[in-house]
């Protein structure tokens, strides 16, 4: 029953053409020549995902020495000004698109063999000679893309809300590439829960269902021997599953398939992939107390994501000890969260085997979900305050009330309710993550405040916009929009898949949820 | 009767094929994994001019960050301890052979596009993630020359010879390129004053008289309007001569081309490339003050090398004004020696007219070398102290005497005497470059000194052998081992050409001049 080498075989065979424009810079050319200490910007005047080339030459003698260039590719502007000295973060400086070339001839075209993810680009002189400058006299990249661009419906809005559609557009096409990148610039892989996003604003603009069902083979590919899918994978050198799990990704697989078919009406790759779907399910039963039917609070140390602590320098504290992942906020208790996930996919899960006509082992689960309802509603609502609280410590957060409201346990105004509620409680864990806002705005509008989730989409996303993002971010604060989980912004993303779900929403589909 | 395409065209047809070996390192391998701030040498047993290949891999799990490298490539093991930073000399920081590279996929074999010169090769990893550690597995250099090792001819002394002996040819070598460069490290260019001895103690070693003659060919194409030589060439883009002129690397055309002539009796080359070396005894015409019959004292300043002003930032102080290189001394003051090179090279045109049968200007020639080497003797030779002087300032130096010894415008004994003469002045201008070693050895050998030049030889290339020499060096002072005139020996050339001529004097060719 091992079909991963099968679905890998059709995976790849959805592999999609890149679309390549040559693309140059809106400014910064024709330059003075440029001696040692000297440097250049080059506006691509977007963000641009591709190969660069530089053509380069010189004035004064023929060029008696190698020409020592730093190139400095930046997502944003404000990157332009961060050293990459000192940085002592996490997150690996391996990110940080800064090269350094040698010239040894003069003139030369130079195609740099690896794709960035930009739209400045800094060209400085480490060194030229006393005998010459040197000159770029021209430059391109061959921006690259899976997404179609003459697919893409048309939107139209109000002037901000065309705005934002236009950077969550640009965001989504950006990580369309051999699959759904979750971010160009980094960390260029497929992850599940941005997979699902994706999808979902793909299937309002882009209309990649094929690269979807790309992804969704490849995930049924690297799944481990006892069927667990893998949070992320790589694809290079060859297809392997990242060593890290998450107990809400991989469930997501299953609502990631029934939106697929639900979209494209593809019933044979539901057919084939639901065993996939429901293995995560039957994995998923370890997370669970069999006596209060609830998701065990920090029951997952033992089960999930230890694998991680095989990396040889992994720091204690950046471990989250939880199955799920829900948002990047490490304080966060995960308890009612996972809860409300796994009834949100298992939901997933019946409508997925309604469409396909499968009738085994739905009223089973029907009756599972149910029971895990209630024993959330019993447990985990605080009915006198209207909220839901999580763990041990009876934690409040906004991700509890925004899942619970998508998994729907509570009559909509209850639900409703506990999203207000929360903005009441100064100590509630906050949301972090444009992931996490993204369910949020979904859940407003699942429960009826349409009016509300608008706004706070074009508040939020509208921040970036007003600070003059091409492409939305992986993070982003609008109280502290320099924030990085990371020890410096210099190894953020600015371009990241699950920041670009705006599209999604203004273009109504989310209405239909 | 521009005929400077036919000599190019002549000049391709004698491109060598370079002869490649593949070289694996002698240590170093097999190395710890490494994690960010390790570092591992690689150890290639001898000196070595290729590109090199990486083989790399990893440990822990897979990378989820790319890794990012340092490469650093050394001739000598003390350059391994120097570091670019801070480094302010007027020669291009751009030589240091330090590279940055980011390796995006793992395992993967990574060839670096650029050509080394260099033993060592340090690897330091500046990132990788804390999920995994870079492992080197393999790594080679195709090292490459054209010179043809079966052809080596044998030598047989002590084994103090042998060793200079050893050391000598490998430097030689390495620097047979596609043409013989005088540096594979720095300045990768060809260099009529290098070429000369190149080429004279190839004859004696590997045999590469069609490189020689490429050369020559080179030189010839290259020539200006006014028909001058260059003091030195590119060949890449294209091939185009140096705005570097000096007086006596173009009047040694005629010395390399009697040399080749001689050694390998193509007169046919003789005969086409003898207008060319004529051509630069009626330039250096200009040198001469028609009255007293002696090269000016500091004429050239408006004849030549002036145009290497029109570099951006040729700092004044780095100009020689004098049109004779002789050495790197800037201290040295050239009318003597630049006479002497002027009356050497003079006569080898005469001597190559005689082989070629060549009557036409022969007479003439001989007359003025006639004039010009009594005009010296007048008034250049000092006969109560034994010695020439030089310029206004009647300066004393080393190269003064080696140069008239050479030129022999004295009985030997004579020129003998101020060869000795001048090691009781304490202020005389000393000699600085293997290259003027070179003709202090010659001249010792020339005048009859051989005991003392065979011992000069053994003590100043032996010094170099001693401190643990690969090849030979461009600049050595025993007295003085770290010494640069570049302000850091990190842009040093430890494989220079000019130093191979041990070779030529242990194998015996010395004793013909």
């Amino acid at each position: 029953m091992d079909r991963r080498a099968e679905y890998l075989k059709k995976a790849d065979s959805l592999k999609p053409r890149l679309r390549v424009e040559r693309v140059r810079p809106v400014s910064g050319l024709p330059a003075e020549a440029m001696m040692e200490g000297e440097s250049l910007i080059l506006d691509f005047g977007n963000h641009q995902v591709g190969h660069v080339t530089l053509k380069l030459g010189y004035t004064g003698s023929h060029p008696d020495a190698p020409a020592w260039l730093r190139l400095k590719f930046c997502e944003s502007k404000k990157e332009l000004g961060q050293s990459i000295e000192g940085y002592t973060g996490w997150i690996s400086r391996g990110w940080v698109q800064e090269e350094q070339v040698h010239v040894d001839v003069l003139p030369r075209e130079i195609s740099l063999p690896r794709r960035y993810a930009f739209r400045y680009l800094r060209i400085e002189v480490l060194a030229v000679s006393m005998k010459y400058r040197l000159t770029v006299e021209d430059a391109w990249v061959d921006a690259a893309t899976s997404a179609d661009d003459r697919a893409l419906s048309p939107f139209h809005g109000t002037p901000e809300e065309e705005a934002i559609d236009r950077v969550a557009t640009r965001t989504l096409r950006n990580c369309m590439q051999d699959f759904f990148e979750d971010g160009p610039k980094r960390d260029r892989r497929l992850w599940l829960g941005d997979l699902r996003l994706q999808a979902l604003t793909s299937y309002a603009t882009y209309h990649g269902d094929d690269l979807v069902k790309r992804c969704l083979y490849l995930f049924a590919a690297a799944a481990g021997d006892d069927g667990q899918l893998t949070a992320c994978l790589f694809t290079e050198p060859k297809l392997e599953g990242d060593d890290n799990w998450m107990a809400d990704y991989a469930l997501f697989f299953i609502s990631t398939l029934k939106d697929y078919v639900e979209h494209t009406g593809d019933k044979d790759t539901g057919r084939e992939l639901l065993p996939v779907a429901m293995r995560q399910l039957e994995l998923s039963e370890s997370y669970f107390d069999p006596d209060t039917h609830l998701v065990r609070d920090g029951s997952a140390k033992s089960l999930t994501r230890s694998e991680q602590a095989k990396g040889p320098e992994l720091k204690a504290d950046m471990v989250d000890q939880s199955a799920f992942f829900i948002d990047w906020n490490l304080t966060l208790n995960k308890q009612a969260a996972g809860q409300a996930v796994w009834i949100y996919c298992a939901k997933d899960a019946l409508r997925l085997m309604e469409i396909l006509n499968e009738t085994d082992g739905h009223d089973a689960l029907s009756a599972k979900i149910e029971l895990r309802s209630r024993a959330a509603v019993e447990k985990l609502y605080d009915a006198g305050r209207g909220l839901f609280v999580s763990g041990e410590g009876r934690q409040v957060s906004w991700a509890s009330q925004v899942w619970f409201a998508l998994a729907d346990v509570l009559p909509a105004e209850d639900a409703g309710r506990a999203l207000l509620n929360v903005e009441k409680e100064p100590d509630a864990a906050i949301m972090v993550s444009p992931y996490m806002m993204h369910h949020y705005v979904d859940a407003l509008y699942h429960v009826g405040m349409g009016d509300k989730a608008h706004e706070v989409m074009l508040s939020y996303w509208g921040g970036m916009v007003d600070m003059g993002a091409d492409t939305f971010f992986e993070l982003y604060n609008p109280n502290n929009p320099d924030e990085s989980p990371y020890g410096s912004p210099i190894v953020n993303s600015y371009c990241h898949a699950w920041s670009c779900t705006p599209s999604y929403f203004l273009r109504g589909t989310a209405k239909k949820t």
